[in-house]
């Protein structure tokens, strides 16, 4: 038997809302204001983030800080995993882990979050993002995500 | 036989300089200005990052961002590691796994990070957040880490 | 202000039958006979797995292979969750993240599984894996874990 | 600008006998043999390893244990990045992280490893588990993994 690499299933959300409600509750993020970033692609269980390059969002060597770079993977996982989450629901970063691939040096930082399974309870997102540099880009970080799904108390 | 909990051992500086050159270090991560974070403690084998809360670090619940939390907890259990690295060498974060144990809620979050392993190039860390709300701690990350020694090239 | 590390609490089991259902869980576990571990301890939200050598638990050097430490300490921080969950209620691994600290090399392997935080739905663990050779204990892995409680369907 | 989804590369073997080198390490691993486990497929960069269901592979539900889905990846994992490593060097694992998607209930479980990014001293890999159940595949597992290349002392 042959294994074919895993492919990204096609999602359907559970709330006709679910685009409005992740760049509402994006707005609320009072960190992505802090460091510039902004919501670049909202679709069913994947959501982008961009990141211009800043002198203040830098680690020792120059290059962005790693916990700039979980910031804003983080997020575009959670928000892909919020895409699929039925009305009312919030969502809950249960853990994350993220291995540095390369420096996170360029003009630009993208993270990309895609859920890989969408339970009940838990969601489990991938996140990748790359490192922009003269148009070039470099994958510079991975990350492996779990989140939980916050149901209104009623 | 019992088995006795881990206990953290003395660490002995390969580096006279180990605590200037962490504090230096820390002085050119632009981020930890931007958000106002300050190198609390400075220990062999130790240190501790503070960071006062203010409306623009947060997530979508008006409390610290997970981001925020990685970004102070990363440099703290870096910094750690590079206290007993030798003389000229610089410190990279290889990977990081965090798990989030309650909200970040309070006036300042506190983030310690701890020598578990320092091997020749690699260096295993233990990084803890602890946010602190009218005086009271509550636990609220913890981080296991590892970090890479780079040895300067000659 | 000063730090004090992170100390265990006291757990209090809701379950009176805690040990019981420990035991008899573990005894459940087909590859726990395979392997020869036995459960040498179970506590309060702590859970201790011996496991002595054999030639057929290695990697390609003679050491403990890293998926037989998994193996132990996956289910040792497993177990000790489940002592503190509710009567009925039933344990699920969602993630666990190992660091491998030194060669897993003796005559015999201890992992020890304890809780950091016991929610309702998640409780997040920690373990800690020695390897004994000659009577003295290396510390050779470190493992941070999620778990789910399985609530019976009423 | 659009980004488009990570795509594997190529890898080039820098050592002529990287798939020998593999089938006899994993020939030394006497945990394979004890659980049964088989290499199914050697390639630059990529790992597959197959494991039939026997009743004492299992943990108390009769699925199979996460321990040994972890066995199987971390091989898998490691021997994908072995077979990039140069002439004469070891490989380790420094750590892995693992979710689990779904319970590993099936007649095969089949364990995937391929190398995201292969540098001097680490590479990264990812893996994959399926469950194969009446011939059908479920993912049921995903690992992110740090490698380390041991270099022959000289």
């Amino acid at each position: 038997m042959t294994l074919h690499r895993h492919v990204a299933k096609a999602h359907v959300p559970k709330d006709p809302d679910w685009e409005a409600k992740v760049r509402d509750s994006f707005k609320l993020q009072g960190v992505m204001g802090l460091i510039g970033a902004t919501l670049a692609a909202v679709e069913p269980g994947r959501v982008e983030i961009h990141l211009p390059f800043r002198p203040d969002l830098t680690q020792q060597n120059g290059f962005f800080h790693a916990g700039v770079t979980s910031t804003i993977v983080d997020s575009a996982g959670g928000y892909a995993g919020h895409t699929l989450m039925p009305p009312g629901a919030g969502v809950l970063t249960v853990e994350f882990k993220l291995n540095l691939l390369a420096p996170a040096d360029g003009e630009l930082l993208i993270a990309e979050g895609h859920v890989l399974k969408s339970g009940r309870n838990l969601v489990i997102t991938r996140g990748e993002v790359y490192a922009i540099k003269d148009g070039v880009a470099t994958h510079c970080a991975t990350m492996q995500q779990t989140l939980m799904t916050m149901y209104p108390k009623d």
